[in-house]
């Protein structure tokens, strides 16, 4: 028996962990295009920021620790083709030259590839002159090497996104001047605006310059080696802004390449297709992570690519590549962020999602205290509790609170009830946990939840 | 419509709450023993150590704030007498006279009395001595004011529970040398010996002295105004200790004298029975709180008095007082506890409860890190997964962290996995939250879960 995983990050790895697991009989080899298999890719900002010592320490595994579960590595090595009768993999190994490797199942993890938006000079730029893009760890040492190089005094990122922001936070730990600009018209948008509005005072607290409802039109060599920044603001009105250096984080697109040329057919956001149990339809070729459409408790097939999510399918596809049966049991989004001092988290649905997947939601907003006000440090968890209206279901939850406040893991009780498709009034009866300096009587999460009940609901359903 | 809820604790104030919010017709009293109602029994600690400013704070919701919602207080008025055919209670007022008030449906809150242990002398001595119990806002008004008066430089701490672990803390922060003593071989005895023994690490570190399998036999007045406390340490072994000031903080029992009088049937340590209703079975007399059986998710019918669970009781009885048909769901056993930096949190059973209630219980212990290594800051959390070795269910969850673990939060996600008869495997399945400073791809929460699982159920079981 033997599996090949191709994809030396989320999805990959945690296939080939999963067939050795369960079949240490199984052969497992990983083909994996860069040197840098199972690097947090999540975690490249605080390399970036300086807050990790060594690129080495991003790695989840060493090099070594892979080995030792029994599974082969093929690093630099590029998958360039699935010969889906034949079984086989055609690769193109450090030496350039393409090679067939048999296997008896795949599981792909190729991933995704940063999306590069239509600004004008954007493909004529690149590193040397300090354009970025960055996702893999090539982007960042190119980064690193920019920023000990050029030492940038002003930065501009474009894109407020999960990791725009991040990359905000650790350019200004650099000491960098950092300006933000993004399309939409919040920061974040991936929660409602009240919150993204948090988010948005907590990076002007932290002197980071935001430009909401501003797109990049151009990006010009400007005077003494700086960057020649030209935009459109609100009303089409020109911004421009000369800066050191440029970061484009404006998120991620499929890279379903080989596998659309091996037959598979694509869904949402051109993602490849996959059943529950993640196979692609193409014999004994499963694949997994951002590759992939994700399975969505609540919106059916959708894309959403998450590492949590990768972890999760990676484990499946390898466990289904050695004869298991596993299912992926679908994704609910959630997801948390650190912006300065700041957490904002989300699971489920927001309303114009859930209205789209056929729900009838209301949304109420609390803000109660973490803890105990009468304990020192108590601060208000801002929190945005969904529901439907007719059947009472939770159907998402957003939050934004201090650090101290414990939000990051306080979502995990929405997104766990969320998992059991509990109604919102249904959270009272929870049994969460209490002590004066920690929490309430009543959670946070369920004062939001006895407020959306309040408004929405306010007649006992038992 | 008169409702009377007796108890100005968690219970009868919550059941007043709610049936004011659901009948705003209704007439509802409420009967309290004492000055204050609504005060947060659970932040006396806090309170004693300095930490809460004015004692006043440690009220959930003000003496205008209840009238507000238009429940009418009886203060330092005694409830003495139910009469049930009659539908009326029985009080001795402020002034010391009995009357009777007349309702339509009762709710009785009378919570729990502390437990005052076999201990020669301690009928005999008391606050005026520097000898306390604490559990009333009047025990603590007579404890901050003996701390004052007598200005002790030692104390000595009877029980090393919840509340005398806090105590021991509180004490500790106003500069006192505090001795712990207590019965059984370890602190903190509702977690594993395991678990115990970091919480004891954590004692020592900040200079309590601590002495378990040690019976405090005898207190008596000492030497120049000091008391002398005479105690068994392990193998009977006489132990002796001077101090300045003695708290017996043992547990508590509940207090049913006015119930069992009526006629009220009790079960475990003595608790008035109660149905899922809350319902005592006497006529129109609901029971909630300390005062009462539990009604535990895994173990049925127990005694597990608990402020969180007084609240939900409370909610329930106040609803169906006025007509609703509420049912408890029942407790998990939930619980957290700071002590100093470290932060210990249980929900679910451990073995030798799980044995008794027919499951057959495996643990693994497993130390994740809280956040990924790489960011700065990451700290082990220790957690005791329990599962039933045949059925793969989850039991229960233990766990010991730093305070900047977000270890009480985590706790929530076993809670409420518990609360849904998940698997250990089934938590694999959950959509947690994910970013490098604040979690891993497979929460802590999960990492442990899967430990369990790769020892005790190494093959997949879908």
């Amino acid at each position: 028996m033997h599996v090949i995983a191709i994809g030396g990050s989320d999805a990959g790895i945690s296939a080939a962990l999963r067939a050795r697991e369960l079949d240490p009989t199984s052969r497992v080899s990983v083909v994996v295009a860069d040197a840098y298999p199972n690097f947090s890719i999540c975690g490249i900002p605080y390399y970036v920021s300086g807050e990790v010592g060594h690129w080495r320490n991003l790695a989840h595994r060493t090099h070594a620790d892979l080995q030792a579960t029994g599974m082969d590595l093929h690093l630099d090595t590029l998958a360039t083709h699935i010969d889906v009768d034949g079984h086989r993999l055609q690769v193109r190994g450090p030496d350039q030259n393409l090679t067939w490797l048999d296997y008896d199942a795949l599981v792909v993890g190729t991933g995704a590839v940063p999306v590069r938006p239509p600004i004008a000079g954007l493909d004529d730029l690149g590193p040397d002159d300090g354009v970025h893009l960055l996702h893999t760890m090539g982007d960042t040492f190119a980064l690193t090497a920019s920023l000990e190089r050029r030492s940038p005094r002003t930065a501009l990122i474009v894109g407020a996104g999960y990791v725009g922001l991040e990359m905000a936070e650790g350019l200004t730990a650099r000491g960098i001047a950092v300006t933000q600009v993004e399309m939409l018209p919040q920061v974040l948008p991936t929660v409602d605006p009240e919150l993204g509005a948090l988010v948005r005072a907590e990076l002007d607290r932290h002197g980071v310059d935001v430009h909401t409802r501003t797109t990049v039109r151009r990006i010009a060599r400007g005077e003494s080696g700086g960057l020649h920044v030209i935009g459109e603001g609100p009303d089409r009105q020109p911004v421009a802004w000369d800066v050191d250096l440029v970061l484009v984080v404006v998120g991620v697109r499929p890279d379903t390449e080989l596998l659309v040329a091996a037959g598979a057919t694509t869904g949402p956001r051109g993602a490849v297709n996959v059943r529950p149990d993640m196979a692609t339809g193409l014999a004994e070729v499963w694949a997994a992570g951002d590759c992939v459409t994700t399975a969505h408790r609540l919106l059916g097939t959708t894309y959403l690519p998450l590492g949590t999510t990768a972890h999760k399918q990676g484990r499946v596809a390898g466990e289904n590549a050695v004869g298991g049966s596993a299912t992926y049991a679908g994704s609910l989004g959630t997801q948390v962020v650190k912006v300065f001092d700041l957490v904002a988290a989300r699971t489920g649905l927001r309303e114009h999602e859930a209205v789209a997947a056929g729900f009838t939601p209301v949304t109420t907003q609390t803000a109660p205290d973490d803890h105990k006000a009468y304990y020192p440090g108590a601060s208000p968890i801002t929190i945005r509790v969904t529901g439907d209206q007719h059947t009472g279901r939770l159907l998402g939850a957003q939050l934004v609170g201090a650090r101290s406040t414990e939000t990051a893991k306080r979502v995990d009780t929405y997104a766990t009830a969320l998992f059991h498709a509990m109604t919102v009034d249904g959270l009272a009866q929870l049994d969460l946990s209490y002590t004066p300096p920690l929490g309430s009587p009543w959670d946070a999460v369920q004062i939001a939840a006895q407020a959306w009940v309040a408004e929405h609901q306010p007649r006992p359903t038992h």
